[in-house]
């Protein structure tokens, strides 16, 4: 596997970005051997810079929903672009678009459109103080909402103040979420909640119904608004909001990555329960108006409701399971998949600090399945089940491989290095 | 005129929406006729929904600077398109960009790409904090920085922390600059400051010199970061950073909306001053790496530093600024024409509630030329001489008919109440 072409973007982007790439698609927290730079992408494959190819089992952390390069919505895309994108006002796709994710969405009366998922979460937090009056935003401890100041996980150039009125709880428990909801007192204005725990670093966990349904409750009790943050999970539970599956519907709800399979659009839907909040804020942005985007979420939100693309990729995600969990156990290796089997994280047992997920990741990708040692991972549409029996197939050599070199691993400096300044924390 | 599906698309909008299009492409605070939705654009021209025909002198707010659907950027994005977009890394491209930017931008280091221009400010705001450890950021009354809390100038659902260690001087002013820097004591971070004065609803003002050389003088014995916004302006005065015309180098300087044509990026630029805060902090967006934009902003980039784009643009604003200075003279109205003739604001003398530049707006509306009654508009490279001969023969007519119909001009109802509500604060 040659990775001169890599290796050599990597040095001049050193160069000419602060200190490489920057975000979450930086590979500084993940194994040496990842490539940085990918030159193509189609349906569940990825080529890097060098050309290696690799079934792509991280999906643009999230954006490709259908394959990359999905004809169809391509098409619907191409269309618009020869008619206009951003211009000085919108589209007419703007209303059909809107009109489509309300009638999809059970809870939702309204829709926005921004451009990052954090635009919608920070635009749900500030309709929730605008239509409340209130100031204290509840979010479960280690949850991700995004990356601006109040929120971001690394808060390198941040201030008290930005985190102003921003308090915890822990996800899934009815104890801690009542006792954050008490100390609020009279100044709730919204609870946060991911549709499951899909945190970083940590065995994934499903949706507790008990707590779904206390935070509805205590949101209706204190007129607080209930926001379900679907930006990474959106249509990839259900066609609904995430929550639908539980009967719990928020008041916010907030979307992004796949909703137009790549084309960079996200979304806050909302009930009119928040709609004069809505109606009161001002946010914006040079190219939330553009059409293109819009006419890609036309025609991937068609494809999501006529095709078998959820059913599919849950049986996909059944059969991947099933064959990792053999491959793993006749290997001797603990590996412990959580998560909707569509969305999968990989963690081994007995690897606090993440070898052995390190090198079965990069025994897996010199086979050419490209996995996430530490965050989830999404399946697409595109994926079959020659893909998965392929991703099997490596693993088993994987396991194989990472077994005879089991005891000369070693963890990776930067990751160990941010665990051991957590820990003194 | 007809208007039937634009009305039509307004009212259904008016349900999916929260109150119908909100942001700055909203036609709440426009003349009544406007029209809010727009089926198709191409080189200098718009079509609204019912296929009205507009020279479009907005220009998307910005974006469009070569002309909609540049043959050549749209060429460069759909190559890169069928390669690759949003993918599970940055594609080479983003490498290239960055040394693109790096290459015209005689201040900047290094670059870092997202998606709003709002995403670009807050980052600036956020790496001065982290680089220099304090917390006071200097912004000018009444200058726009974008819609984040931190910066929205309709600050529904913004509580006061949102805004903590914000504080205001006057733009162009070096008293007043002196003053608060003085007042910040050891804890300024950074000045913000706009290439020009262009806010809306008020004259615009070239920079002036002293003040720009005070501000680069005040952050070098300060410490501070001096963080030009580039955001509406760039490469409409100049190919390099708009103070790059003075001489003062900022340390970092944002970009957003024409860099690419119209294609959904923004960008931070910094020099090595500001690298290591660049390099701690965390953002991120699900779109922020996708290929597509950044081939387009390769190729105007390109077509900007190969042809005389920015010197026609100018002859053009020169040529359009004499024929409607002489159309509003033989007519007896002041027209007040400020900023750089290529992004030109039309404001009226002894016109305090703007009922005379609506009349006039909305009369060359009706003559097929989009021009906006209290924003700086924009011209594109799209444009020829014939087109600024049809802007100015609009305009004759347009001032003769609101001459004709003066004494019965009534003030717009919503702007009205805005301008009694910020005179009774």
């Amino acid at each position: 596997m040659r990775s001169d072409m890599d290796q050599d973007l990597k040095r001049r982007a050193k160069k000419v970005l602060p200190d490489g790439v920057y975000g979450h698609e930086s590979t500084k927290l993940l194994p040496e051997s990842y490539p940085q730079f990918f030159s193509r992408a189609k349906g569940a494959y990825l080529w890097d810079a060098d050309g290696n190819k690799y079934l792509d089992l991280m999906c643009a952390y999230g954006p490709n929903l259908l394959g990359y390069g999905d004809e169809r919505v391509d098409a619907a895309a191409l269309a618009q672009s020869k008619l206009g994108d951003a211009m000085t006002g919108p589209a007419p796709v703007m209303v059909e678009l809107a009109e489509t994710m309300v009638g999809m969405v059970a809870h939702a009366d309204w829709a926005m459109f921004c451009k990052n998922g954090t635009d919608a979460t920070t635009m749900a937090k500030t309709i929730a103080r605008a239509q409340t009056g209130k100031r204290i935003i509840l979010v479960a401890t280690g949850a991700y909402h995004g990356a601006m100041p109040w929120c971001t996980p690394l808060p390198a150039g941040v201030i008290p103040e930005d985190r102003a009125h921003i308090q915890h709880y822990d996800y899934n428990s009815v104890e801690s979420l009542e006792a954050a909801v008490s100390a609020a007192g009279d100044d709730l204005a919204a609870i946060f909640a991911t549709p499951f725990k899909h945190d970083a670093f940590t065995d994934q966990a499903a949706l507790d119904l008990d707590y779904a349904r206390r935070a509805r409750a205590l949101c209706d009790q204190t007129g607080a608004m209930l926001i379900v943050d679907d930006v990474r999970a959106g249509f990839r539970l259900t066609r609904d909001c995430s929550w639908e599956l539980v009967g719990v519907r928020p008041d916010l709800s907030t979307w992004g990555k796949s909703f137009a399979n790549g084309y960079p659009i996200s979304a806050l839907l909302g009930s009119d329960r928040a709609r004069d909040g809505a109606a009161s804020i001002y946010a914006t942005g040079s190219f939330w108006f553009a059409a293109v985007p819009m006419a890609a979420a036309i025609e991937t939100l068609r494809i999501l409701r006529d095709t078998e693309y959820l059913e599919h990729m849950i049986g996909l995600g059944d059969y991947l399971r099933a064959g990792l969990h053999q491959a793993a156990h006749d290997n001797g290796f603990g590996l412990r998949q959580t998560g909707p089997v569509q969305m999968p994280l990989f963690l081994f047992e007995d690897d606090p600090d993440f070898r052995v997920g390190f090198a079965w990741s990069e025994a897996m990708l010199k086979r050419g399945v490209y996995v996430h040692p530490w965050h989830n991972m999404f399946l697409c549409d595109a994926m079959t089940q020659s893909d998965m029996d392929l991703a099997i197939a490596a693993a088993s050599a994987a396991f194989q491989e990472v077994r005879e070199r089991y005891s000369s691993l070693q963890p990776h400096a930067l990751l160990a290095q941010m665990f051991s300044a957590r820990a003194a924390e």
